[in-house]
């Protein structure tokens, strides 16, 4: 049976990559070696490399820029700790929105002041504070762009500089102006490849300007004069991001990516809002494109639920255990076919219920 | 052409595991899914994950003695900084016996006073320290096993403790009493599986001592209470790991893949040494049963040797920049029919020279 897969990380990635990362594992460009027994020395691997850096930064319209793109390994929860390593000399400000800003704070804290800007922890984090206040001389800010625990999203970003951006979530689903931030990172196992890989892109002249020492692998410096290959980068990881990256290219890039991200939001909302059945976590105004979390109405029959998802081939519908319910985790390879089904899932509930 | 591959790391894998890992690409189990996109808190990535920390300890004879395996990300040059976060509060003792002990010695300086314990930079790294002293009171003695880039290897081990070893390019190819290391650490890339996660193998009796703050995902502890999930975990590159120490146990574990690489080392080290056309880099008592280096003598033609080298088939035979000549890689899944093929080319390339 067809799968469906709403999962929310790692998660879908688009077929034609599957299976051209697969004969990349048995045989590269029939060189009779796999992709992952060479050298990443070798002319094969730099070549992808620096394709991927380019690429990411071409998606984001970051060329020439003074922006640098690096493949590094340890996931958002590895850059918690470098961003504070590289950028963090007295203070910083942390908008609070939920888990993973949560956690960036708590490893932040290692290496400095933190202030919390604001935060909607009292509210399950179920919207985006708004309206707060920025003082001066901070080392930098830092935000989460999307919350895939709790579906919601930043439409609107703080005016600082240095802007910090944990976009694991969110990465190349959506067109922003990406030059005003100064350091973005995101995990790749969202919207860019496998888990293995983070992708970090970091503007050249936010560096340089703390005291302490930073161990090698921990400064991006480092890794920039080395173009991401200090050491042995995750090869695959990278190899299946670029590809990734290629096939969002050839689809016509972030612009219209976002354009089929939104209509597939709205299928899952429509039908959200269309029945008293199923109740939206998040607020309205914040609601996340990549991920929508809803729970059903008090009485509504779970168990009935739970296996029409399961009959239609639906799999990761399951919302976080600090949240409950159900979360639709569509990021850019979901088709909206997909989509079509968990509405009509939806819609056949309702209509039973 | 069939190829056979010297590389050095990235480096051969068997090709069982090849077929298996790009099965698991495409459809994970008949599950109608990629391995690669589905949640690492499933229970098929759960599994794995378990399997494969069982595995290694099974495989290093350490179950039940209070060791706790770990597959984390970052490469061995990530664990010369988490070694000394939590291991050390202020002085450490390093043996320097090549390029990556030295990278090891410089990134623990960041957090403690190194005391280099004995070096053989003055001869190239052509041998290793012996009959060096320890001094009482050091946090840890730090020694690397193999050096790949050299050619040497440690025979013997200081008596020391807390030991700690960089098993990188040895790790599973020898029987050694495992249970006088206190943390064993090694980058997949060579004898366990694709570039992307690095095994750490800890006695647990040994954490906890240091006095430091240590962000979490730099503390061996966190990631133990979370059994290597405190993030999501480079899915591909642990299952890859796991099939490639299953295959291990099926040809009959460490004892029997180090009768194959004593097979393989002693039949070039003996076309080595039966030519004068050809000269060891490494001291013979220190010579590596994993990577042998050599060189041409003077007058011999290089060119031609390469192109013999070419025609057979044989990749990766170059030698690290810092050396010159020729390393042949022997890692645990190269076929002793590799080994043979680039013998007849050194013993064809002597006869016509």
């Amino acid at each position: 049976m067809k799968k469906h897969n709403f999962s929310a990380g790692p998660s879908i990635l688009p077929q034609s990559v599957l299976h051209k990362a697969a004969e990349g594992v048995v045989d590269y460009n029939q060189s009779g070696l796999s992709l992952i027994e060479i050298s990443h020395r070798s002319a094969a691997f730099v070549d992808i490399m620096a394709s991927a850096r380019n690429l990411s930064l071409e998606l984001l319209g970051l060329q020439d820029k003074g922006y640098q793109a690096l493949f590094l390994q340890g996931g958002a929860s590895m850059q918690f700790i470098m961003a504070a390593y590289n950028l963090l000399e007295n203070k910083a400000g942390y908008l609070n929105t939920g888990t993973w800003s949560n956690n960036a704070i708590k490893e932040a804290k290692n290496f400095g002041t933190i202030l919390e800007l604001a935060s909607s922890k009292e509210a399950n984090f179920n919207h985006i504070p708004k309206n707060y206040a920025i003082p001066e001389g901070l080392d930098y800010v830092h935000v989460t762009s999307n919350n895939t625990i709790y579906g919601t999203q930043l439409h609107d970003f703080p005016t600082a500089s240095p802007l910090v951006c944990d976009m694991s979530s969110d990465i190349f689903s959506r067109a922003l102006d990406f030059s005003k931030f100064d350091l973005i990172y995101a995990g790749a196992q969202k919207n860019m490849g496998p888990a293995g890989t983070t992708l970090v892109i970091v503007k050249e002249e936010v560096l340089g300007k703390v005291s302490r020492n930073i161990p090698s692998m921990m400064n991006y410096k480092v890794h920039i004069d080395k173009e991401s290959m200090f050491n042995t980068p995750p090869v695959f990881a990278v190899y299946v991001s670029l590809l990734t990256m290629q096939w969002l290219i050839d689809l016509g890039g972030i612009q219209a990516i976002e354009k089929e991200n939104q209509r597939k939001a709205q299928l899952i909302y429509d039908t959200i809002d269309q029945s008293e059945l199923y109740i939206g976590f998040a607020a309205k105004e914040d609601r996340s494109a990549m991920n929508a979390t809803f729970t059903l109405a008090a009485g509504a029959d779970a168990e009935t639920f739970g296996q029409m998802v399961k009959d239609a081939g639906i799999n990761g519908l399951n919302g976080h255990r600090v949240v409950g319910g159900y979360r639709a985790s569509m990021y850019n390879a979901l088709p909206y076919e997909s989509v079509l089904v968990l509405a009509e899932v939806m819609n056949e509930f309702n209509r039973k219920g």
